[in-house]
């Protein structure tokens, strides 16, 4: 961490603030320039905090040099995180395909789209039981129902299942769920990221809305330290000025991610931009920049879906999708040989 | 609510569309031009789920033209809202002056900064027990503790407090707060909200990030819906490119929703730009703007309080601020004339 | 184009814009609701200026069904654009890698670089002599003589070359460039666009830092007006709240601009990332997704580049990756059958 | 400026960066922890390229301490600039009230409208008589004969004219502008910027759309650096995600400009909100937040301007605007003590 020092700072503020450090055990290195005097701190600083620092009437700014996080840091942590799931696994060089519908609806349906996309190719069902809406007007999702209908398709298929969890009180209902769903709305819904963090499930977090990577990750360490560390990063698109597309897709969040982090990152290209026929090119473009894996939306009946029906494909159409995904995604490992 | 029919529609799928407008009560009123059909639907389309209608192969866009929110808009309830709080109200002409340290940390200090806040002119009492802190190793706030010393401060003082609930399970302490606030990170989390909407307490809902004006009063409905019409809005800052300022205060909140809500607009300069300095001029223009209130962190010594440290004023700080808020408020009143 | 009116409108102000419509040859349909009443304009509304109408008393809102954009529109232009360049094309099925150093830096620089990457399967040059510097006291290009070094590395290897064209006086210069590029800062300096739309130079129009899909095709629509057709799109990164990479590529433009122009596009990954080691995924994402070409920074010392250093790369590094990007745009366009 | 080490750096490569900075006269406080080493420079560091630095393979990041601007920056210019126009000035107190119409359309209208703007106690008169418009088809101004008539109304009124300049080209005409107005698209067109800094005239330059604060004051810089020292910001509006209001108006500008420049500051809330029933709230709180003036569309006609018209004032609006304006900030004066 470093401290820049307004001009002529108070003396004996200033040996305060020095005398605190050191007593936290960091060792200070002082640049003295015309214009600012500089501390280099040295040691633990994780520990500090940093708006309590750039409050000191002395200080100018502070500039933090290590990452606030510590669990999900590729420095501490180099080798990929791979997470087992059912009978296939998230990371590793895998592609993980989640497919299913926005939202849970019937036995039937869920059980028909659940066998449609693992013939496709698909390895995860995905399938909102709670849904969060917009409008308190608009469909909520089966609840409780819906998860029985998603174990139900899991019983048919094989195919592990992840749903969304929105509130704390539904957690004893997600015991047997494969893989927790935070969504973007929850990602800083920090009661709720704790008390996953106690789960032995892995768990999935879609980025926020206007999230950086850094309060992403943070999120991921609010799980990591209660001592989950089977955390999956998943990107939904985030908000910009530009409104054609729902959201605009941050496909360098994947090569961004796996710098910063051994956590496996997934794209979702159905809600990042709210338009089925970019699903496609935006699920290619997300294989070769190397995501470890997709979550698509397909519905039997996308324009009598009860959510978010623009965005989902039909299975005849996700078919050949999942199919071209996959050769691309063999295509891109062996370029790089 | 007008659909925009894509170029030589299939008539059947146009004449089932139409049906089943029909059914619903809607009447449909065609215009037929060059490129486009468009069909004007009267009636009352709230009912109607937008996106199930843009997902149809022959429809190329719909747009609105009605609000999504109905409780929360002025057009179905022109008169202002006026919520009485303890002995004083929020809107109705009314300059409410919340303030308090952003966390509370002992009996001693808390206490002492209401004495002091109220002394200068404010009418309620903010501070946090529960905190919504980015970094899992960070001061998560004293929790139950926190809100026995902001009620023992009220008692001192008579000021009625607002503080912000985190979780549905903390519901059951915020029995006897005077307003409940919702943090932005929370504004959608919709459990949450409709939990509080079943209280008879004001609720206040803080501005998400990134959300836009219709997504607020959507959260507004939420809680309205449920039969709890005591809401209020606070403007805390939304996101943008520009980061030397935390958040950018947007005070255009201030007569936009004045014209879209009756419910009452407080801001929140202290969050918004994150630096001391900025609270004066922010909540200057923010009382010249139009706002029934501010929000404002005061610590008696910021540089150690436990959290947000550099956007707290001191007591001292906040005399001066607090009188000439009040003048100006009377300033503004009287050009009104 | 839509026109929804105030709840009771003036009679006499409606009828006076009803007149006023037909004069220009629209006619009108008219759908009277509850709460609103709806003109639909049909005819040629390419010609009204909505702003005018959205200003009238009696209106409430306008709403624009058809682009304000004729001759980038695919609607009226359903066949690509394909721009011959040199012996090679833009568009059209080829994957169009343009290479070279942010700025031109001497004659030997820019010939050697030349060299290497046309080696590696670059198939234009790209360099600036004319650079747009953020700081006044930063390298602003060799200007005039850069241009020369330009030229002469383009008669030693054959690669047609596109370079930025930053103010009208410099347009006499660049009679001789191959494809006129204009930057992102300069897309909406309207006095520029006009003149490039009367030269016979294919123009590369880089999106701006916030410009919407709209209004970057408005920008070629100002060339294209002028007579020139041979337009070119670049997105090079939009800016957003996340500051970690310097500007968020938005590899949905691809897709997007797909359906809405006949226009091709090239992807930037150089200057949306800021970052070298970004340049790779990125670039694999751009060809996945379905982009016409790629600008990369190559240059041979990035370690002393006179400007943007940071996210070039070497010639050697540049190599594989032109390899690897070549290979890849085979395999998808054999996925694609 | 801070220097950030990778773990463990190439020992050369270190030497020679550090004799490479002590060539350029700066010293070098080098700081040893676990994880990284960190150089402070120290010494006259706003003649090194961070970008150059940054990009070392040993380096991991660069931090700036001082800011990038001199002759804008307070801290090498203590004084308030205040800047004389006509028998007036702009800053020092003044509260410049700048109105006219967006467009000049006739010499009757913009003769009548500075009349009226007069008399209601605007201090300089705007119009434009060179447009830019996002569309080829809209009215582009009337060029030279709008600047005729632009005069014509200051010699019958006395106020001083400030019109758009919106290329090279037209410098001549503008010999006899009061004040030359660089328009928000053109905030980094920087031959034009290096072209006014060489006039002898006062420049108000816009904030570009999506313009930090930063480079906004590096375009004033480079005006500076070409010796007019006489530069005026003017903030419109930033682009973000809300589309409600064509832009977001950042208040919050006004202070964190007068603390990181001398320059004044206007404020234009026609532009930044698009909606005449904005314009008085908003400007109403810039004036409390300390703005040094006001730019405010006004026009006889709103319905039938050729531009903007839905954002434009009438004049009888405009009256009692500019009287409740003066009073307020006389007021606000009054409350400084």
């Amino acid at each position: 961490m470093i401290v820049i020092l307004k001009h002529d700072p108070n003396r004996e503020q200033l040996e305060s603030l020095i005398n605190w450090l050191q007593e936290k055990g960091i060792a200070i290195h002082t640049s003295i320039g015309e214009a600012h005097t500089i501390l280099g701190l040295v040691g633990d600083t994780s520990k500090l905090d940093i708006d309590l620092i750039a409050a000191l009437d002395i200080v100018e700014d502070v500039k933090r040099v290590q990452e606030p996080y510590k669990n999900a840091n590729r420095k501490f942590h180099p080798e990929d995180t791979v997470i087992p799931v059912g009978n296939t696994q998230i990371g590793g060089g895998t592609l993980t395909i989640m497919a299913g519908p926005c939202s849970v609806e019937s036995e039937e349906q869920v059980v028909a789209i659940a066998k449609a996309v693992k013939a496709s190719g698909a390895t995860m069902l995905r399938g909102g039981a709670f849904k969060p809406r917009t409008s308190p007007y608009a469909f909520q999702g089966l609840g409780a129902k819906g998860l029985e209908y998603l174990k139900i398709a899991r019983q048919e298929t094989g195919l592990p299942i992840v749903t969304e969890l929105m509130d704390l009180s539904q957690l004893p209902l997600f015991k047997d769920v494969d893989v927790i769903q935070i969504g973007a709305r929850n990602m800083q819904n920090f009661d709720l990221l704790k008390a996953v963090g106690h789960q032995d499930r892995p768990v999935m977090i879609k980025r926020g809305m206007s999230a950086t990577y850094e309060e992403w990750l943070m999120s991921a360490e609010y799980v990591m330290s209660g001592g989950n560390e089977n955390v999956i990063l998943c990107e939904r698109g985030i908000r910009t000025f530009e409104h054609y597309t729902r959201n605009t897709l941050d496909l360098a969040a994947i090569p961004v991610l796996r710098r910063l982090t051994h956590l496996p990152v997934i794209i979702d290209p159905s809600h990042a931009t709210g338009k089925n026929w970019l699903v496609e090119p935006m699920a290619m473009g997300a294989v070769a920049t190397g995501a470890d894996g997709l979550q698509i939306e397909v519905h039997n009946d996308p324009a009598h879906a009860l959510c978010d029906g623009p965005q989902s494909l039909k299975p005849e159409d996700f078919d050949p999708l999942a199919k071209k995904l996959l050769a691309l995604h063999k295509a891109v490992k062996s370029l790089e040989g």
